[in-house]
């Protein structure tokens, strides 16, 4: 019996453990107040709760199963079952396609509140599928084919939007390059995405973006709804992790194929710079993707915990052609305090800069959004 | 490792435990069958499923993580982190705010099956905030600042009632003074709550209750929708527990401000009286609020478990100036087997005394509901 | 502590282990294409998520909890107490009534990835209520009352379909003769079961069934609403299983009483032969129902795990008086490998042959649809 905020029971090649995760976000949002939204202002909410557990059954193959309540409804995140042998891991079930390293790094390991623009403006989700890794030293391939998220394969209504008719399906793939000179662990990444709607080009997809926290509904920059009938989207990634310090950037493109129209080009990517304040706490990474070190000197430890600071410059660029979806500039300052592994307190300040955004009543679509973000989080 | 109905799991500072509760119900309301109303009658449901675990992160930290089922939808229940340093605890996430006795008391510790008509009435529940308690001998201090319940911030739909634009708020203070007098255990509290609506004023705030057990939807005294923009309540709370009796009375005053005509004032309270009837089982008594012993006689153990009984007067009152929402004298009888700790039967028998309720054709409000209700339940 | 794909904790006569289940399907119907059903072709979903535990209090007491999701609503599967003494079992909660042996069977140890098609078709389902069974030597003896299913009691909403005013009731009872002859476990058995739909006469009660498969929603044959007050239906079971093969037939009439217009008479049944193909595996037999045994040589322990195969009739006829629902005679192959024990691969091939089904466009209501299905499944 180990411990992992929960109880880590193994016994020969055997493993399990309960997880759970609480997140709660109290936010403002501050638009010219011509806007008349009250979508913005205050908010608060809980912004995810899971519970779950996670195993190994012996013979190389686990699992893990966690249900999430957000917005009062119950979604699934990762459900699937693994098989690892050697370098190679196969996973089946629900789970996250290859996408960025933004959203490959867990909620709860994030440096900032929210990941960046692009991910949620691009559609990014689990989805059920089977992916394939290869790992080996420096170098991490990962490919998969999906077919669409849980709730929308959901039969629990006809058509194609209740997943009775749902014909989707897409392939994912990822390339990191991983490799430690010296102190310095860097992260070179690249993934592919091409996804056939079917007959979800009769429904609209949508690509938008809320003024950074979750706890507001608005999005003052978006497309309508487009009759979308292939997707193909790829990007690249780097990071460099060095003692107390980090920088990471990536740069990802979607490219919608209507169904009458010509194909768009969307464009989104961050960089940032990050450093731990506290001496000895260093940012984690492994398999690909960033993770949470424990506090060198936690609180019941003699010292008060880890503490983060992050600087963050988000793009987001929604105009292409005939469609004028809008831009956003955003630059985020974020403090996170963890005074104890698998707890941790987060302060963000977001300047968000909008062109072709909402218009005001003056018609006016270039304006600024300020953005105050706190949230706890415990994740085991 | 423990065991409270599962394993307690306990290292150094942390520990881990998984909670479920189950709890079904089957009753029965008798009412003028002039009424006609089909809600009553007899009734049958799944009152609480829940589902969770709770432990400690070390160094102070804590947690709570539940999800409860009625009604076929989930609820988050107990959902926080606490922080506890001396007779300090802080407490941050979704809980009760420091509501009154009956109401903080766990629903598998009550001595009735449902709590006082005034606790629903005044729609108390759980909201998402922060909460400090100083706890130190015979004293308890607590005082919050919430939002509101986490189902309805969450920002699924747009609007007040989906949560983006709720803007709600609340202060909650309670005082208790709990003195060890001989072989006595006395309980004396006040709490006073404070909420401004915010834009909920513009949706409608109704003040009502159902008859007794929660199996009917049908609710014989209520007011209408009221538009409300600020609420004012506040209550006395006494108790008294010795060898196997205890008495317990709470009165609470709940004042509505309307965005238009004069505050109302509603009343509620109860009072009750009971006894164990097994020898050496007390009533539990524990941080402000009733809990449950184990039976001094469990079966397996050479007993038929505890009993207990109980006689409880229940009022609530919800006239006021123009509102005529109804008036409520309540008598109960209620009956509790514990045949081992954590599971309990219930055989409830209510007599409702109705004043200006729902008319029957005849036109008459007044008039008696005979109520019988069972339950069994689960919790560890 | 022992492991059954979680830990199973012990403390003198109490116990507890965390449940959980995946299963996720892939699968293709092609039916003639003149039926232009875009429900069928390819379709993929997640089966089902089951999270829960299940333990013993001690002095005969024992709980399940599960939550399942299926469609992306949350169920409740079996939440139930038990008292065990002797040979009397009691059960009191949500549960399955005593229906027929493959509906009894769990959903993870069947030999075909769907139940035969009679009990979707004749609405069996897991109800609230309270059972008692009798088990000694070969004899099994269940009986039991039961309301109706959680979700049609739980009163989020009114009226009938709300559960505010279901006033439904079953007996449903179950006899089993099981007596082992040499090497060869025989399984005689009988239910029967009579429910009064109260207040529920006044919806539609439909008698229909999928193409084999869950992951269409398209129902090529079925029963209009029809006004149904009370149903009578009954079974007969036999199975024998001897080393590595089993064989298993049942035969089930459902007699809806309709409102107006005589009472109905359906029929169906299955015949399934089934063998393993690996040494020394065999299917397993406990308590009137049919169990996953590991696998003799798994994965991890130098063997491939263990594979079997069967091959089912399976039949269904909604046609009676003036009622053409349509018949079903479906031929299903099955193959399940099952590398280590919790964990099972499915793939199914089944011809489905239909009359009085949904009409072609050139009026035809005979034809046939063949039906591909892939299942994985993770269940400890």
């Amino acid at each position: 019996i180990g411990w992992k905020g929960s109880p880590q029971f193994t016994q020969d090649d055997k493993a399990f453990k309960v997880k759970g995760r609480i997140q709660a976000d109290a936010s403002y949002v501050s638009a010219p107040g011509a806007l008349q939204d009250r979508g913005l202002g205050f908010s608060s909410e809980m912004r995810r709760i899971r519970l779950g557990g996670e195993g190994s059954l012996g013979a190389g193959f686990g699992y893990k199963l966690e249900l999430e309540l957000s917005d009062n409804s119950v979604d699934l995140v990762d459900t699937f079952v693994t098989y690892r042998k050697g370098s190679w891991l196969v996973q089946l079930g629900n789970q996250n396609p290859a996408w960025s390293l933004d959203e490959l790094t867990g909620d709860t390991s994030g440096s900032v509140m929210e990941r960046a623009a692009f991910t949620d403006a691009f559609n990014f989700e689990r989805r059920l599928g089977v992916q394939v890794q290869y790992a080996k030293g420096p170098i991490i391939v990962q490919g998969g084919v999906f077919t669409d998220s849980i709730g929308d394969l959901a039969n629990s209504s006809d058509g194609v939007k209740g997943g009775d008719e749902n014909n989707s399906y897409s392939f994912d793939g990822r390339l990191v390059y991983a490799p430690k000179w010296g102190n310095t662990q860097f992260h070179f990444g690249a993934s592919a995405h091409w996804r056939r709607l079917g007959r979800l080009d009769e429904s609209a997809t949508q690509y938008r973006q809320r003024p950074y926290i979750h706890g507001s509904n608005t999005r003052l920059i978006g497309t309508a709804g487009l009759k979308v009938d292939t997707e193909l989207n790829y990007g690249v990634e780097v990071a460099a992790l060095s003692g107390p310090f980090w920088g990471v950037g990536e740069f990802h493109v979607m490219r919608p194929n209507r169904v009458t129209g010509p194909t768009l080009n969307f464009r989104g990517g961050y960089a940032e710079v990050g450093a731990f304040l506290t001496s000895g706490d260093t940012r984690g990474y492994k398999g690909g993707i960033f993770v949470n070190n424990a506090p060198a000197h936690p609180m019941g430890g003699g010292g008060m915990g880890s503490i983060q600071v992050a600087l963050r410059y988000d793009y987001l660029d929604l105009d292409d052609r005939d469609i004028v979806g809008g831009k956003q500039n955003g630059y985020i300052a974020a403090l996170v305090w963890s005074p104890i592994q698998y707890l941790r307190f987060n302060v963000n300040y977001a300047l968000m800069s909008y062109d072709n955004a909402v218009a005001l009543p003056s018609g006016k679509r270039s304006y600024d959004a300020n953005v105050v973000g706190t949230r706890f989080e415990l994740d085991f």
